[in-house]
């Protein structure tokens, strides 16, 4: 093996065009692989049974007289003092009855439309994070500026198919008011679906309003065609609190989908055993899709995981690791088993953007989509166990993205793809370089990367040695020249922007 | 989500126990999922006809006599002139009829005893680069010292199952006899199973000997109970060459095992199409296996596969590519078919130990795994395209490769695991951490990484702010001085330096 195996020498001709980032056109994705199934049908019905187990023998603690009403109506049984909520396995099968296996989330660019359940594959931007950090101005607390260029980047990039819940808060504005310019942001400089904020029916409610507005369609009729989703946690050990209640009716009576996710920390919130944590997080979650039903029968719905295990050294979260994904693909066998969509996330816990971030990062989302997630959640993005939005993972994650979607495309063994007279032509030992097979192929028939980079390392070496995190500066940067702002017709900003101006005077200092 | 969350504060108590590097012990490591099937029955058809078409009507081209011969004797069209050979489905059906689905290699250690077949995947160290390279010291060509010490890294991680062909040249010994002092290395300084070269008939024997010295058995003994396997290229496209074809024969007639590996880059020895190179890779890698049983039925002998794709921008070969992991997860497919072991391998193109590096292996690792792989080959050191060995790199990868490890766990649901009267003492909103049942089994609960730090931010930067790469530089440095030479019987190493000393002398210029 000598260092000619990487010259190129045997074809000069180089097919690189223009001095754009190379990036897969947008698609709506599909796994067209049977997912892993981990756990075999004994283990199934035995997570099955504990869960059924924990919801009627144990119960839920409800916070919130609606949520408590809807139970007992429905012949849950309740302890008025404590708020424990007891359910057996019939009134869980009679919600799972009425779920959509499927549903979808139309933007205002209809193009966006997206798809969840069955074989759709859709990858969120990162949400949450306190802070940002890029490798040119280090890590701040997030702001509004930065918020904006991660739409954008999100915009610009064609793997990334939603905007997740605030992608880092702009800590600068109110926190009362400043989901409706985040909402703002998504709508003017993204025409994508995104993650509206459910603490509370107001900020739900606002977000729903406001994508109507910006499809110039009235409630109604986007509660039959809905546009924004939203992720219902549940306060593990088994505690639903008020404002999770209240986001979750107010998305679901007006037919926008939510995704039930327990935040399960194995050692913390469940005890350290895998099949006790996702038996739990399995008997919340299905108390959180079955109030999607009470609410309004055949409301969209999503089962959520978001298993992983504390650092026993420390205490500390840990993501990223093999036990949460272990955790990913067994969810995902359990979703089906109810017949739900189902999301997942892409998490790791590095401090930096560094191996550690992008080993555990593809481990999250091989699991994930090997799991047979419908969505994976913070799939662009994530760094430093959430708490960093990270412009440079950013980029390195829609590599790894698009590296799965380029794997996903199903097989072809047609007679033209099988190639015979091709390789029939080639004398042995010799090359494929100038067949015709090969010319009529040639420019589209490999991936082309984003991040990686090919060149032998003479001709690496000679650039300047720049490795991949120095590169995927230089690719966010360009990103963000690249950029192009979606038109919207004048009239409908206008309502939106009096509509955040006429919101914001009403809030004043209320909705905390 | 705020810094508190990883701030450990609910449990102080650190589980960290001394100063040593924390890895898993020493298994035989099973893979208990289903392995993806990503073409369909009808496309596994075609494939096969497709290389069957390839063998009988197009031919391999044999340079050598005694190939020649083995091939004519079995019924072959056979030109003479151009050394051309045909065969068709009955020669290669009543070779697969005698293979072995599963052979074991035992070392001069039977504890590390490896199976190949079946469920079983084992992990083996890169082998061929001309260059090694570290962040300390940086790149050099290989050399004996370098080729020792990733010997002793290689026996010191228990991740790493196997020695591959030279980890690197070293490059100051002379080139036709430095395959003895690699064999010595690997028996003095490691007790694993080893790769020898087969570039003809003379190293491959020398392999073969020098273990069974090791082992105190003879030529006869080693037959039937083998420690040594091989490589065999096919010089594609459809040409088998003299010194492959009399190493392969030597392996066989001492029952040693062989993989089969066609090296077929998509676009240069193949046509650019996954199911044209498949087809062909196939159609090779069935020509060497049905060699193997013309030499000795029921010989030992493994599928390989290593079917990438060049950068059609440079004409320069990539690994690690998502054309690369589907044409290993479809090549896993084909060996099962064949009821053959199945040999994938973990490449990367990048030139540095980078997070191209890291997400290129994750994928190619994943790829290997889910494709069903029983070895993977170059699973720890590979980098730059497989021209450099680098002392970073495999400490990632015995990362990567512990996770999987973890990951391929059966999961169990027994009473214990779930937990259920854990779940009921906990109250709602309460946590585990006091548990009986976390403090039972909290130290062995969950993976405790390598190479992964899952501090807080704060924690992290006041340490230093040091990044994967960094910690990785440290990792190898501390395993290099934790490393045991394993023991062996005195009059054993007298026997192999003797052995060595007298194939020197009798070499002494003659075997290139």
């Amino acid at each position: 093996m000598t260092d000619d195996r990487r010259s190129g020498g045997r074809r000069g001709k180089a097919a690189r065009t223009g001095t754009g980032l190379s990036q897969l056109p947008w698609r709506n994705v599909e796994n067209p692989n049977a997912p892993l199934a981990m756990a075999d049908p004994e283990a199934m019905d035995r997570l099955h049974e504990t869960s059924i187990r924990i919801l009627s023998e144990l119960g839920i603690r409800v916070v919130g007289d609606k949520v408590i009403a809807l139970f007992e109506q429905a012949g849950a049984l309740v302890d008025r003092d404590t708020g424990m909520v007891r359910i057996d396995e019939s009134i869980v099968a009679a919600a799972l009855a009425t779920v959509p296996r499927a549903f979808t989330l139309t933007p205002r660019n209809p193009a966006r439309r997206l798809t969840f359940g069955g074989r759709a594959l859709n990858f969120g931007l990162v949400a949450g994070p306190p802070n940002v950090h890029d490798a040119l101005r280090g890590r701040r607390p997030g702001n509004m500026a930065d918020y904006k260029d991660f739409i954008r980047l999100a915009q610009h990039f064609n793997a990334i198919h939603m905007i997740g819940n605030q992608v880092a808060a702009p800590q600068e504005l109110p926190a009362n008011t400043r989901h409706l310019d985040c909402y703002m942001a998504n709508l003017m400089l993204s025409d994508l679906a995104y993650h509206c904020t459910a603490i509370g029916r107001g900020r739900a409610m606002d977000g729903i309003r406001m994508m109507a507005i910006s499809r110039g369609i009235t409630l109604d009729q986007i509660a039959s065609d809905p546009g924004v989703i939203t992720i219902i946690s549940v306060n593990s050990p088994r505690l639903f609190d008020q404002e999770m209640g209240e986001g979750l009716i107010a998305m679901a009576a007006h037919g926008q989908p939510v995704t039930i996710t327990p935040f399960t920390l194995m050692g913390a919130m469940t005890p350290v055993t895998l099949a006790a944590a996702l038996a739990q997080q399995n008997a919340e979650a299905l108390f959180g899709i079955t109030l999607t039903q009470l609410v309004r029968p055949g409301a969209p719905v999503m089962y959520g995981a978001f298993t992983s295990n504390v650092d026993m050294r420390s205490g500390a979260p840990a993501f990223g690791t093999p036990e949460n994904t272990r955790a990913n693909i067994i969810a995902g066998q359990l979703a089906r088993r109810y017949g739900l969509p189902y999301r997942s996330s892409n998490s790791n816990a590095s401090n930096a953007c560094d191996l550690q971030a992008a080993y555990e990062t593809s481990m999250a989302t091989w699991g994930a989509v090997m799991g047979g997630a419908n969505l994976i959640y913070h799939a662009a993005g994530w760094l430093e166990g959430g708490l960093t939005a990270s412009f440079e993972k950013l980029v390195l994650d829609v590599e790894i993205l698009q590296n799965m979607m380029e794997i996903l495309r199903p097989f072809d063994a047609s007679d033209a793809e099988l190639g015979f007279d091709a390789i029939a032509e080639v004398p042995t030992g010799g090359h494929f370089f100038g067949s015709p097979h090969t010319m009529e192929r040639y420019e589209t028939a490999f991936y082309r990367p984003l991040l990686s980079d090919w060149t032998n390392h003479g001709a690496w070496e000679a650039a300047g040695s720049h490795d991949a995190l120095y590169r995927a500066t230089g690719i966010w940067q360009q990103a963000l020249k690249d950029y192009e702002e979606p038109a919207i017709d004048p009239a409908i900003r206008e309502e939106l922007e009096a509509y955040v101006a006429n919101r914001k005077q009403d809030i004043g200092q209320d909705e905390p």
